[in-house]
């Protein structure tokens, strides 16, 4: 970096307007902020952002999937150069924390305003994204925008999803003015940097300040559907019933057989649903839900192989039928290497407590890493609470990640 | 008996009551129906059998909690004499079979019918009773009317409970006219019999054409409450897992293991909900219902006592709070043997296999077996379906199981 001064970060600005985009969708009662994509709460959440970017100066675009891009422009860009890209998403889940997403495209804000208060450009063009949808609550599927970004799903296809309120994605998109002109994949990043709230309890639990997130679990969502038979459950003997929650409270408990066996493979059932859920009827069917991940594709597939093989076996036993239906499936993700030691060396040199770590949640990061070398940094989550208003990390460690993004940023560049 | 003329039941005519009261309340889409106690619907069914009492020419008395009873007067009751009483109730679960209740009833009129047809009176009077709210849809508890004549709640109680619908028994009552004058209990029986599907499926699984009830189960219904913490499916390591759906499971897995140790005792969990019921969160609560059941109060007592020392145990090991909340708790009961022995005689006389067996559900005998020697006999129920519009027994068994009773209250009686 030709420093002739040194790039400083605005802490206090940043923590400033996290809290402000927090106030945008704020729900009064409860402490929380619902932006869900596309809505009224979230175009000011965009608008807000926009006027930000402006605020910097940065040429600002948006593109037909209603990515928002806000670019620092090196001098050395002849206006093809790949920048190098920070981002994340400021949608939101219904009664979010304000941390989420948000933290990670104003910390990129912040990094280029170190680099405009110090009155450098850097050698290579920067870029803050904020991709449209990466929570999924009203459009399927989530990491949308990114995911269009990087050509895993037709453009076309994703304006067309309809919404659970049976709205159109397109429409919602030009009634909120963010149906761009800009083809999406049009920016491509060089290199790809998210700064994210762990969204789980590791680095509070082992008191480390920066988590290094070398790479990004497989997740395998599945729904299983058991039929029994309905008997009454005061004549039917324990050997004649065909009890379908009772199957399904045993794939439970063998699904942590599974994790606790495989010590990596993460098992949970979220949603469970018996009918005629009534006192004294044998449950003629459940429903349920298994979220399987793994950071490694084979011991994600021998997850996978061993549950089925289980729901063979138990579905002869207790003689009921067992269906299921894949709901989603990505495989792991390794992020970049040379990024990852990038991260811890900046953390080391920041004299900052690191640990490398594995991403359990779905982020942009992971579409972004099929175009472009990407890597994630993490800072602590109180509790590991996340979608939820008690989301909370202290500013101080929200002010120390973007330190290392600032960090990362100004050595992978230099500035001109 | 002094017989100058054998009583013969008239098979057909009860098939064709069974047929023609299973229309009133008829839902035509399903091929059910559904009379729940004190609606309109339910009027119906009483006004019939009611008329059906007066065919018979018998003495029709309601009492205050809406209790019916036809009684055949023998010409040796001075007008106190405790009569041989035999009946069940007319009320439906929502879209149930036809026989459930009424097949007991009717087969009562069948009995009385055998009487009036041979010209011939019994040495002791002999009633049938429909008794008020078997089922315990709307109005809770059930077995409602023969708990009250068997003086086990007090009237006003019962007058005063409160619907599902908001409405108050005894206006309901008052509403479609069978607030009758009789204080409840007025009539005390000499001995009952209580003549039902088995509503299971051990009858039919066994070939068996009569089951002699020697007894009915204990039952204890708990609903558990689970308390956890919701945390990311993706972020969460498993040991750092608090995961109220995870020990729900574990209970239920851990009820059939005691059922299928103990071998008499029947455990079924046929509610669960699991909050917030997201695919990847971990619940942070579950509630699930217990029923527990066993013909021996020690054995009943004894699950109970082993369900509370797991939930103290899988409490402790998971870190979650595990609450429990009784709902119901019947003690067994133990039928008259006299009965029993003459019951199994009856069938053994009319050449139809027959085997000693406990009732799984609970029945109006139940309670009327607080005041007086009461039994019960069964009929086998197709697939041990019930509270189903497939509830099924065929004709034939139907009409077995009547003789049977004709035959018990004739040798019980003896005529003159």
């Amino acid at each position: 970096m030709n420093a002739g001064k040194e790039l400083q970060l605005n802490g206090l600005l940043l923590i400033e307007q996290i809290q402000a985009l927090g106030q945008l969708g704020a729900d009064a009662e409860n402490g929380g902020r619902t932006r869900i994509a596309l809505t009224d709460a979230e175009k000011a959440g965009r608008d807000q952002v926009v006027d930000w970017m402006r605020d910097l100066d940065l040429d600002v675009q948006v593109d037909r999937i209603g990515n928002i891009f806000g670019t620092l422009r090196s001098p050395n860009d002849p206006g093809d150069q790949r920048p190098l890209m920070m981002g994340s998403h400021i949608d939101t889940v219904t009664n979010a924390g304000a941390l989420d997403g948000c933290y990670g495209v104003l910390a990129g804000l912040a990094v280029i305003r170190a680099f405009r208060d110090a009155g450098v450009l850097p050698q290579r063009s920067i870029t803050v994204a904020a991709f449209t949808n990466e929570e999924g609550v009203r459009y399927q599927p989530d990491m949308m925008g990114s995911l269009v970004h990087a050509g895993g799903m037709p453009l076309e296809e994703a304006l067309d999803s309809i919404g659970t309120d049976g709205t159109r994605l397109g429409d919602e998109l030009e009634r909120i003015g963010y149906a761009g002109p800009l083809e999406p994949g049009a920016i491509a990043p060089h290199e790809y940097i998210e700064l994210h709230i762990e969204q789980g309890p590791i680095l509070e639990a082992e008191g480390k300040s920066i988590g290094v997130v070398e790479n990004l679990q497989g997740i395998s969502w599945q729904q299983v559907e058991i039929k029994g038979n309905a008997n009454h459950a005061g004549t039917t003997p324990t050997r004649l019933r065909h009890d379908a929650g009772f199957v399904a409270s045993a794939i439970v408990t063998a699904l942590r057989a599974i994790a606790v066996e495989t010590g990596s493979t993460l098992a949970t059932v979220g949603c469970m649903k018996l009918e005629p859920n009534v006192i004294n009827v044998i449950p003629r069917k459940a429903t349920l839900t298994v979220d399987l991940r793994d950071p490694d594709e084979a011991k994600l597939v021998n997850a996978e192989n061993r549950l089925s093989q289980y729901l063979g076996e138990i579905a002869e036993r207790e003689g009921v039928s067992i269906t299921t239906e894949r709901l989603v499936r990505f495989q792991p993700v390794n992020f970049d290497a040379s990024l990852a030691d990038e991260i811890e060396a900046s953390a080391q040199r920041l004299g900052l407590s690191s640990r490398r770590m594995t991403s359990g949640a779905g982020h942009d990061a992971q579409m972004i890493a099929r175009i472009a070398p990407a890597a994630m940094i993490f800072v602590p989550s109180r509790g590991g609470i996340s979608h939820n208003p008690r989301e909370h990390t202290d500013d101080d460690q929200l002010i120390q990640g973007a330190r290392v993004l600032l960090d990362v940023v100004s050595r992978r560049l230099g500035a001109s």
